[in-house]
């Protein structure tokens, strides 16, 4: 470990202040003797929030937690308490596999270095990850993030369309760049400021509490609105860039559209000569058990796929898919693309290992069987509380809205970070999301058991009659993630 | 190794072409009876140049270089041969640093998770690296890229300034996001149709060729020119919202601004309410020898400083340092900042490893004698060989500008490529840029030594003799990187 004021060159040692308060006011440092190899919770935190931006998302922020190590689908604390994590999907194959530390341990020693060298390891990845896209899709771009790749696949598609034009869904989310917010509603302050012009926000497809909800084919309703939002565009003279969806809305709300909406919606984007982009960040690598990209369940293809999050288990690599045709479009106007980190032999020996390890342990069928099991508990659970209006989900991908009314569908916000709270206290992680903040989100590793799924909806059943019971449900509402999007209930 | 065919899920096996040009007529692969853990350089390129997007760079795409192994200074290829590496500036200290892969691979087995939680690795990291900045820069974010940091730090800019107009250098580089991309004139294939409205160019501050090389004053004009366009912004009614600038140009052809530049740009830019952003993703972390930080030897003090490439020694890790007055205005526009990747265990322990070397050995004091010494040997081949223009540098960031004649400063591209390719015939990799590609660029990993300065310089005297005598420098131009921008020699 280290301790750095006596390594560091450079810098300088004065003394100051002793709280975040303070240092806004003497902005000077007392760090110097702290002894940073044993660090309190306390210390810890002190220090992150003196020095990393406090704009930066901390689960629990009034008292976090402290996570010290991770194995399989568990967490652990500082003080050795193990966490259920059901929420990481990111830690795909399940948190410091043996298979994928051991690849990326054999190839940090042996060459950590750009793709402008030829190596194996990316060519064989490169290949490995096409060949499990419906062609024409065999050609890819390897990035570092998932805003990276929806930033590229957003210069992909103008490059070939010639257009200027993006769709996108309303409470969409696809990273953090400049080029990813503007086209992430979830993420706007300030919905009329926030949106560009060249931005067009598309109803998100909810067949729970949508726009479209109750229509008689909502999956044709929602396309309609694409439709409709294109014909608005060639009325402004102005041609359609994309169309850019994630296959299935998980910021947004653990959405699954209707059966037939991505090929009706695509359908019309091709024909105003527009192209469909695929975001499977968040749902990629068979999340949804009967297929490999959650695209595939709605039987359509899109023009460009992004993935990202799981691809590494935790190592920051993405990627983007597409058509010869496109990346040749792209390739016509672009000077070389370089991306410095992108495609290095770690991360695509990273890569290999987790494609590895959903083959070898059978994910996908574990996650369709487990994910089966889980859907039937919480549509009992469903049945015996009146406060879950709704459970949806496919695989490991599971959401369940909680309401005030059944009828009315009102928000049950404040219930549901109480439940995230309480759920913390049994030592499951959860989170809350969507528009309103009233869905409770599951989406774990992929390790994650019937005997997990058990111990889950025991405590929700728990913990929901609780809270069902409490008038008190507003005290924790605070600490939790809530943005400040005026979003329906937190603007009350 | 991987036999993806045995392990692929959801693919198909069909059979078809043997090259990219049947490729395109029939896209189908006949790859499938490939046993990929015994590639050899062309079947590594072959899938690579199918399943890989062509418009990524390669070094000497026709007969690319296959790396296997890294150590220290030098990099293998699968014939076991040796290369001495000029360039990476990546592999900061030293291709496969035991330290760092020690640190990486106790990290990955214990935690590879996300920044919501509190983890000491973040916590210690964000004190250390803002330690080694001048105050009030004392708050950073952490990033996956350098082009993700530029990205977000455009957004503190925007932010803080409440403008819109971004100043940036000619021949700049900083990332390929759309919103890097829009800043780099360097990757401008039409100057005219890829500047977007809100960029403004000033001329870079090159003292051999630029604009003002032969002024009395070159850092007082090239710093007026800043301020004319500020003038502009002015006139036009708009506000600035920064000024971006690598500390030290590397894309745009090693060049050091003249003493007092940045001190007077600066100071233009602030009364007019802008920030000033210092780039020092490729030249930070020691590389000038004096200092730890490129920007330090103007005595200029930036508003955000962004870091990258060398900080993790590959890993893909970069950061965003300002002060807390500028990250509170981006807090208070903003929802949560979240980047999945970002500041995680893994990450952070590599981080502090690199710091850990460059302090333990000392390469900054290493930097300035190693650089000091090729600096003197390269000025001495200057006197001997007409071809050499300019030679200029400071610790291992250098760089040689070729010139057909001396007095017109005629770029001498085809001769720098012709050089470069020699060079690699003698197992040394060096590269060539600058906007008219006559600049050959060294800025090899930190542990570069005497002798293998020695060896450069005899290379580089041997080869320059060669090509000085030969009529025939044009024959490698097209093997190797040479964009597509109209510049000087290029559209001859």
């Amino acid at each position: 470990m280290h301790k750095l004021t006596k390594k560091r060159q450079g810098s300088d040692t004065s003394s100051g202040c002793s709280s975040l308060i303070e240092l806004e006011l003497s902005p000077q440092r007392n760090n110097s003797d702290l002894d940073e190899s044993q660090l309190t919770k306390e210390e810890s935190l002190k220090l992150r929030n003196q020095h990393y931006a406090s704009v930066t998302s901390l689960f629990f922020r009034h008292d976090p937690l402290m996570i010290v190590k991770g194995k399989k689908q568990y967490m652990y604390d500082e003080n050795g308490n193990q966490y259920l994590d059901c929420i990481n999907n990111v830690a795909h194959v399940g948190h410091c596999h043996p298979a994928v530390t051991a690849a990326a341990t054999q190839q940090i020693s042996q060459l950590y270095t750009n793709c402008r060298y030829l190596n194996d390891n990316l060519s064989t990845y490169a290949h490995r990850i096409t060949e499990l896209f419906p062609q024409p899709l065999n050609v890819c771009f390897l990035t570092n993030s998932g805003s990276e790749a929806n930033d590229l696949a957003l210069q992909l598609a103008r490059a070939h369309s010639g257009g200027t034009e993006v769709i996108t869904l309303d409470a969409a989310y696809h990273g953090h760049t400049r080029s990813c917010m503007e086209i992430s509603p979830y993420k706007w302050v300030d919905k009329v400021k926030d949106k560009p012009s060249y931005v067009h926000v598309a109803s998100s497809p909810d067949v729970y509490g949508g726009k479209h909800a109750d229509a008689e084919n909502p999956a044709h309703e929602y396309a309609m609105d694409v439709k409709h939002i294109i014909n608005n565009i060639k009325q402004d003279g102005k041609q359609l860039s994309s169309f850019i969806m994630e296959s299935m809305q998980s910021c947004g709300g653990q959405i699954l559209p209707p059966s037939g909406y991505m090929l009706e919606a695509f359908r019309h984007v091709h024909e105003a000569g527009g192209l469909c982009i695929a975001d499977e960040v968040q749902v990629g690598f068979g999340r949804v058990g009967t297929h490999y990209w959650a695209f595939e369940t709605q039987g359509a293809l899109p023009d460009i796929v992004t993935i990202g999050k799981p691809m590494g288990n935790g190592h920051p690599i993405s990627g983007v898919i597409t058509s010869q045709k496109v990346a040749e479009s792209f390739r016509k106007i672009s000077d070389h693309y370089f991306n410095t980190f992108a495609g290095n032999p770690v991360s695509c020996a990273i890569g290999h290992a987790v494609l590895d390890v959903i083959s070898d342990e059978k994910l996908l069928k574990h996650a369709e069987i487990v994910g089966n099991y889980a859907l039937q508990g919480m549509q009992k659970l469903k049945e015996k509380h009146q406060l879950i209006g709704d459970v949806r989900g496919i695989g490991l991908f599971l959401g369940m809205e909680l309401v005030k009314d059944r009828t009315k569908k009102t928000p049950a916000t404040d219930e549901a970070y109480e439940i995230l709270h309480r759920m913390k206290e049994r030592f499951i992680i959860i989170s809350v999301d969507g528009p309103n903040n009233n869905v409770l989100k599951f989406k774990p590793p992929m390790c994650f058991s019937k005997d997990n799924t058990d111990q889950l909806l025991q405590a929700l059943d728990d913990v929901i009659t609780n809270v069902s019971a409490s008038d008190d449900s507003s005290s924790n509402k605070k600490s939790m993630e809530v943005p400040k999007v005026k979003r329906a209930v937190l603007v009350q």
